[in-house]
């Protein structure tokens, strides 16, 4: 049995951060990874996929720019460069660094086994016993989650896994699902040269965003030749020469792959929660200083993805460094700060967590949606304007076609949402992040003038609007 | 005599918004227009300028990424599109909608013949009398200082006008001058075919931005073919078959056309300003109200670079909010509010002024500068980071070169100021923008997570780097 002060159970992003700040505050951690440390969420998925629509994405806007004739996207090109970019980024630390830090790496699959016990079972079948002193840190995320079709094994259906890092570009894709991971893969590889098709269970593509901006991403799929097929399910699928798939319509849909892009199920199923009091297979929710509630003494915590309050790699690094805040501070028996924006409060992932889906037009969004306001019951001001209005938008590109939106506080005018559909939009969303984090008032943001001539000048169309519409739409109860 | 509530000289975009603004409040407003209203700060310079730059700088970006082969930029085409955005864009009032939002139009040239008094000389000859019961409004703008070279005139010199408006691409292009118009001219033109030699009389380019701004651009510009030449001024020149200037060294340069871009003087030389005391042909200063100081009962206003706050058309049309704010509240007989960031002062002129240059890099920055800080004795942490180091920008292109600074108040810890150099950096300089308007504390900026992976992760960094710096560098006394 060996005793440290935290055991980190999962080296993807949020795990590596919490074992970054506990370690830089003077505590003995060692974390355990089931791989490469940091392999779980930069190799797959996120990065690659990115690498992937970086030039798709820029060659639309190239395409659409006067003077510039990008001619056809080079494909083995961008793959290559994918191959390239999944070999990690210059700022992420990975297991050397790790370790440079004073952090303990221990390889294999972690396990609670009681009350600040972690086993670890090495590949060898070797089994290695932690014992946490102040904390157990579970930043396990997630898996793709698989529909119950029969037969799914010898489908050898693609996640996003797969779909990131695929080697030849399949004549026709199938894609299940309509959330992020299917809109930017479909985007990505009809780019590429596939036909893709999306089999999409709603009435819509991605349910969590404004309308205007999914449709505006709906509208761009089917101009770039995808096909939308909504109101669908999979009820069957084969194998055979290619993959033949019924759909709930009756009709048999071909594909050369299929991706199944159906959402994620937590890392929890064989993690020995069952020997602390907690079902096992869940979400592992935790609370707003990632406490895991529940759990006498308040040494279990849940970090990123796994414990459901965001699932974004940023977000789950924010969490990592409130948590290693809150660890920290308990271990010197330091008094916890629980009103809003504390350092100890991850406040961030309920009002102000940001995301771009870099589709074309991105959609960039932070904060409380339309659906989101009038969900919880919250009076909001909707504004909208039409961002090819903007002077920016029309140099951008002639024929710009976007649209922002933002809800406003009628009580205390500040923000509560933004939302930005456009080519070009992702670096705007930070503002709209400080102003809700920052609470800035209505009348202080009149003083936040815009640069001519960018993007970002919506800004002040947008106040503009709030100012000159004398009944605004409003959100809420 | 016509007798008005308001009286607007020029019709730029200072002029139009202080007319829209008092107009809106009930005043009755009139505009007087040296040409086309709206024609001297729009049509010329600033947007022609962009529409030249967007596919020059979209170009080079698509050439630097993997799978786009974008060929040659299409000179032809690229004029033609400027030729294009040049007839105005779709939020512009023009002289039409002026008049439907209620204001007066008058055309000719404004000038001052005592208090309140403004007479309106037409082409015709005809001279109308307007007297004006709250306010007069000079909002004339600048136009091209020209150094005193003799013979100037037959050298028929290119200013910002000419060169945002040629319709040939010039072999050799000498540009006078190491300012934004010089900077961004150069990129243009360079990248358009042009030889361009630049004679700057200082050691740097871009005086007003960060050292290290100004290298990278200086950098990419000789990587792009253009010569720079410091510490060089032209002491004579003539044109022959071409211009020929003999520079301080005695070397003779040889172009085909010459851009004169060393500053900008204030169109006051002609306004009548000795009439109620002023001394015409200098800049007219005016106070945080855009009232001009010195005049007899507060009811002469300076908007827009003619005051010298800030030469940018954004910051020009915030003053103008803010002016029609003071005249319509001071004929109201309302009270002003004169604390900082009231509807009734433009703090923003002095600091949070942002300002993109579109050069190969883009330079973004708003607030203060390091050499700022030092000049007004100003304590300030200073904080860079490697922009290529941060996930986004590697995303953004392999080998992203770029640089983000960040100066922090150190007993308030709010931020100062903040520059960006790097390609795709425009839209990210709003989110600094806000942090500096909205003085929001760097406790509470920790909790505004950039969305993984873009540019705008580069906050993080700077606050981990700022957390991880035992001794800031301090900048002031």
């Amino acid at each position: 049995m060996r005793i440290f002060d935290v055991v980190v159970i999962g080296a993807g992003p949020a795990g590596e951060d919490v074992a970054a700040r506990t370690a830089a505050a003077g505590l003995n951690t060692v974390i355990v990874a089931a791989g490469p440390a940091g392999e779980e969420c930069s190799s797959w998925a996120g990065e690659p996929g990115k690498a992937l629509l970086r030039p798709v994405l820029l060659h639309a806007e190239a395409r659409g720019t006067p003077g510039i004739d990008p001619g056809a996207l080079d494909v083995e090109a961008v793959l290559r460069h994918r191959d390239r970019m999944s070999g990690g980024r210059p700022d992420r630390p990975q297991a050397r660094s790790l370790e440079r830090a004073g952090i303990t790496v221990v390889r294999g699959h972690g396990r609670l086994s009681g009350p600040r016990i972690v086993e670890v079972t090495s590949a060898d079948g070797a089994i290695l016993r932690l014992a946490a002193r102040h904390a157990v840190a579970v930043c396990t995320g997630t898996r793709a989650a698989l529909p119950p079709l029969p037969g799914l094994a010898a489908l050898r259906p693609w996640t996003s896994r797969e779909a990131t890092s695929a080697t030849r570009v399949p004549p026709r894709l199938a894609i299940v699902g309509g959330g992020a991971v299917a809109v930017e893969m479909a985007t990505a590889w009809q780019a590429l040269g596939s036909q893709v098709t999306l089999v999409i269970r709603g009435p819509e593509l991605l349910p969590r965003v404004e309308r205007f901006a999914a449709g505006l991403v709906a509208d761009a799929l089917r101009a770039s030749g995808a096909e939308l097929r909504f109101g669908t399910t999979v009820v069957a699928a084969a194998r055979a020469t290619d993959v033949r798939l019924t759909l709930s319509g009756g009709e048999v849909l071909h594909a050369d792959e299929l991706l199944l892009a159906t959402g994620r199920v937590p890392r929890t199923d064989d993690l020995g929660l069952e020997t602390v009091g907690l079902r096992p297979g869940g979400w592992l929710p935790s609370d707003d200083t990632c406490t895991v509630p529940g759990v006498t003494g308040d040494w279990l915590y849940a970090v990123g993805d796994v414990n459901q309050r965001a699932f974004l790699t940023h977000q789950g690094r924010y969490q990592a460094r409130i948590a290693g805040t809150v660890i920290a501070d308990r271990a010197r028996n330091h008094p916890l700060d629980r009103s809003p924006w504390s350092r100890h409060t991850g406040t961030a992932d309920l009002v102000a967590a940001p995301q771009v889906l870099f589709a074309d037009p991105q959609v960039a969004f932070v904060g409380l949606t339309a659906a989101d306001a009038a969900r919880l019951g919250r009076d909001a001001d909707i504004v909208d304007y039409d961002l090819g209005l903007v002077a920016g938008a029309h140099q951008h590109s002639p024929g710009y076609r976007g649209r922002a939106r933002i809800l406003l506080d009628p009580a205390r005018g500040t923000l509560l949402g933004a939302t930005f559909a456009g080519r070009g939009v992702a670096e705007l969303l930070q503002s709209a992040t400080f102003a809700i984090t920052g609470e800035i008032p209505l009348d202080r943001l009149w003083h936040a003038v815009p640069a001519f001539p960018t993007l970002s000048e919506v800004w002040l169309r947008l106040l503009e609007t709030y100012r000159d519409t004398a009944v605004p739409l409003r959100s809420g109860r």
